[in-house]
């Protein structure tokens, strides 16, 4: 079953990279059967908030590939993506999601991905980070050039 | 009034972006009065589906203040976050947004973050990206080692 040899390749990488100061963290991405890139968690490391497994692997694999659409991709990971890394993967256009660990499982040991997820469901107003709109006349003018530019690559 | 100044900023970012082959958006971060980092949307640019301006300039930040802790720091934004960069603002400990643009104006001009939202609020099954649990007894193997790691570094 070649799903599960990708899956303990992302195991893999998890293990590995904790071993190395790493987060308990590893992903790899495939397309039509075959290892694209891996990626593992490497905030602590690169000092980058954003050095997430999925992250990682989804920037190398769209280099290596060189797109911004991963449409006919799987990812593996080692745990249930947090939404920066689902948003992500929708960006990606990727296809479908294998996963081991759960959020909660990734919540009971420090990491609470399930706080965010609760904080993106809430209305704007309610949420623990303070969001506040700001001068919007002045900032539509981006989006008129933007519907109006002739030569722009949308996506 | 130092917040207008800052917001426009973020905005006049995005439109030098759009003018330079990237998409209408940008962003500023800021600690005490003062710009650490601009950041812009580069996507199409540098095929990367993970290139948003809050990424990058979350990214840039934390790369300059040699942290991957940016409390005491606020991001000023030519439009309110998406599932993917508000996560990696809640990551990043960010304490206060200000955005210009709403997701309703980005989804108006073809950038649908309005539908990753209603994406993440839904069930995993009844995601339009296929979500499976894979492996999860071999997957629990990395946050067992993590927890038994003395040396870990843990955020």
């Amino acid at each position: 079953m070649y799903e599960e040899k990708f899956m303990l390749r992302a195991i893999k990488v998890s293990i590995k990279n904790l071993e190395k100061g790493g987060g308990p963290f590893g992903a790899v991405i495939v397309k039509d059967g075959k290892v694209v890139a891996i990626g593992m968690n490497r905030v602590t490391c690169n000092n980058d908030p954003t050095a997430h497994a999925e992250v990682m692997v989804i920037r190398k694999a769209a280099k290596k590939l060189k797109t911004f659409n991963l449409s006919g991709c799987e990812i593996y990971t080692s745990c249930e993506p947090c939404p920066m890394c689902l948003g992500a993967i929708y960006w990606a256009r990727i296809d479908r999601i294998y996963y081991g660990n759960t959020k909660d499982d990734a919540a009971k040991i420090g990491f609470d991905d399930s706080f965010i997820y609760q904080e993106l469901e809430l209305d704007k107003g309610k949420r623990k980070v303070q969001m506040l709109q700001f001068l919007p006349e002045q900032a539509k003018e981006t989006f008129v050039r933007w519907v109006e530019k002739e030569d722009k690559v949308e996506y």
